[in-house]
């Protein structure tokens, strides 16, 4: 089937490009031998990550437990989940997982090593837990290394957990700092951290400048987007996902209307001038979403397009893009190879 | 089952409020002798949809083809389709859904006109279509009168077609003499323009200052949201779906982080202070998302909760959320009465 006969809007992966995506950053990661654990809520796709790693990661991360029951069903062996779980529900759920696949969590707080600590327990379970550490992300996290020590203390004091190590999101300047602080606490312990992990896109390639770092976490770089095209992570050339919509108006000679809107592109980002980037007209701008439909002006192009024309988005913040179809369409020189369900989109927890 | 025992973050509906909706803008509508024909792209929900018929509309709207295909297959048998259809992929679902539905759907250019008569011809069946038109919301539809009896005629003229009258969006001040001037243009050629449609859940208290509007389409007035609260059209207290949501971190004193993001709470109108309100926390301010990651600023809040506290939030905008997950809560008095798939939600196309 050609890409043609799909009727649009649908999201649209171009299969060279996610795998050179892939390679390129299981490469670099490589050569400066920091592990690569590849974070799969920007694609949700169980066979893209089997895809990440048969290119060599030694595992995948995942940001919801639901997202790390439908990675489990596929076959996924090895799973990060840096995230504060909390709650009996949760606890069930994560000690089936924990049986199932060799896991790892995050925590922040006393309160979340306790419940983490008391489920494991009561499975007769030992579960890794990494200290999350706020390097300047401003999110979750320990805000001192005398915090991160601390907890790493009663991290291993507590049944039922091992102390694993930290985390942070994202890592940059603040993160080697943060870790040596902490590791020199902590050595007065006879506690060592033998795994550091970073992550982001935007900071990728530069994930050898934080020499703490043992793990690395991306997401976004499987498809790229226009964020990371604008932040320089990435290259328009490199975008792997788009959406493919129609003008399906023109009602004034500057303005179109495209059959794509924010429950095809996301509100995500709209400080990047406009909503997405349309590849045949660079110049235009999505100054507007309805959910249904994509307001673009045309008046900067040097020709508006036809009504029934197809164009290609380059959509802002793709992970969120992504999250909002029910599949998405992979194929190579404009043919179908694959339809791929977003199996781990929409989950509730 | 308690709501309690539902783990967070999930989308949760009070049906005694949703029931109240669909009957006070039915009672309105009734009052002033406007048909009702609610938009459905709100809830996406075929047993919603069924509520509002029997509570006394004509029929509904869906936005996309692949709503009408779902509710028809609930079995719904009087739909709108207020949106240009093109293209031979969905021309052919559009017969098929015309065989089954009494079905109506607009157009503003000939193009969409030319396609909708070959496919209804090709057919052997007859479609209703009106005219869209830009009545001051600057998104679809014919400019001017004169170009909405143009275009009227040309349907009049096409085989498999048939002219059954106006359709805007909103509908407000510029409607009347917008439709006043059609009207007279085309009754100069004996055309008469029995159906005028209007709609918008902001307007809809107003919706009988518009004299010619004949039937209305709100979808927003089902759930409601914090920006029908802001523009007035409805009160907190009448908002039916809420985003229930877990603290899951206090880093400082000030920040909380909850367990919904842009994945459930989308990044829709961040204009309005922050990206929803939390019930319980009146003062405290979602200043920031993450996917999965709300950024809550409490320092305004006499307290802040503490972690493991659930709390909850009215959206922004609710249309957009409801899409983002794959079922709702429906409850009463904090007792779970029904888990509904959104089940048109997350479709191409």
């Amino acid at each position: 089937m050609d890409t043609c006969d799909i009727d649009t809007p649908f999201a649209l992966v171009d299969l060279d490009r996610l795998e050179a995506n892939i390679v390129k950053l299981q490469r670099y990661l490589d050569a400066h031998r920091i592990a690569n654990r590849p974070h799969i809520k920007t694609h949700k796709i169980p066979e893209i990550a089997h895809m990440q790693l048969a290119a060599g990661a030694i595992g995948i991360t995942c940001q919801k437990l639901g997202e790390a029951e439908v990675m489990a069903q596929a076959g996924i062996r090895d799973m990060f989940l840096p995230y504060n779980l909390l709650g009996a529900a949760k606890m069930e759920r994560l000690a089936r997982l924990a049986r199932r696949v060799n896991l790892s969590v995050t925590a922040d707080n006393e309160i979340v090593v306790a419940g983490l600590s008391a489920a494991m327990t009561a499975a007769n379970l030992t579960l890794a837990v990494l200290v999350e550490c706020d390097t300047g992300g401003k999110r979750c996290g320990v805000q001192t290394p005398e915090q991160a020590a601390q907890l790493a203390r009663r991290i291993v004091g507590s049944p039922g957990l091992r102390f694993a190590g930290l985390m942070t999101y994202p890592s940059g300047p603040q993160t080697d700092p943060f870790v040596r602080e902490t590791k020199a606490l902590l050595a007065t312990s006879g506690i060592a951290v033998d795994r550091v992990s970073g992550g982001g896109t935007p900071g990728m390639w530069r994930a050898h400048e934080t020499h703490e770092v043992t793990e690395y976490r991306a997401g976004t770089y499987v498809y790229g987007d226009r964020s990371q095209v604008n932040n320089g992570a990435m290259t328009l050339d490199e975008c792997a996902l788009t959406v493919v919509a129609t003008v399906i108006s023109r009602p004034t000679n500057g303005r179109g209307i495209l059959d794509a809107g924010s429950k095809a592109l996301s509100s995500d980002m709209p400080g990047l001038d406009g909503y997405g980037m349309i590849l045949e007209y660079p110049r235009a701008r999505i100054y507007a979403l309805s959910e249904e439909h994509g307001h673009v002006d045309f008046n900067a192009c040097a020709r508006a397009p036809v009504i029934g024309e197809r164009v290609t988005i380059v959509p802002n913040h793709v992970c969120v893009v992504s999250n909002l179809f029910n599949q998405v369409i992979g194929a190579r020189a404009g043919l179908v190879e694959v339809m791929w369900p977003v199996a781990a989109r929409g989950l509730m927890q």
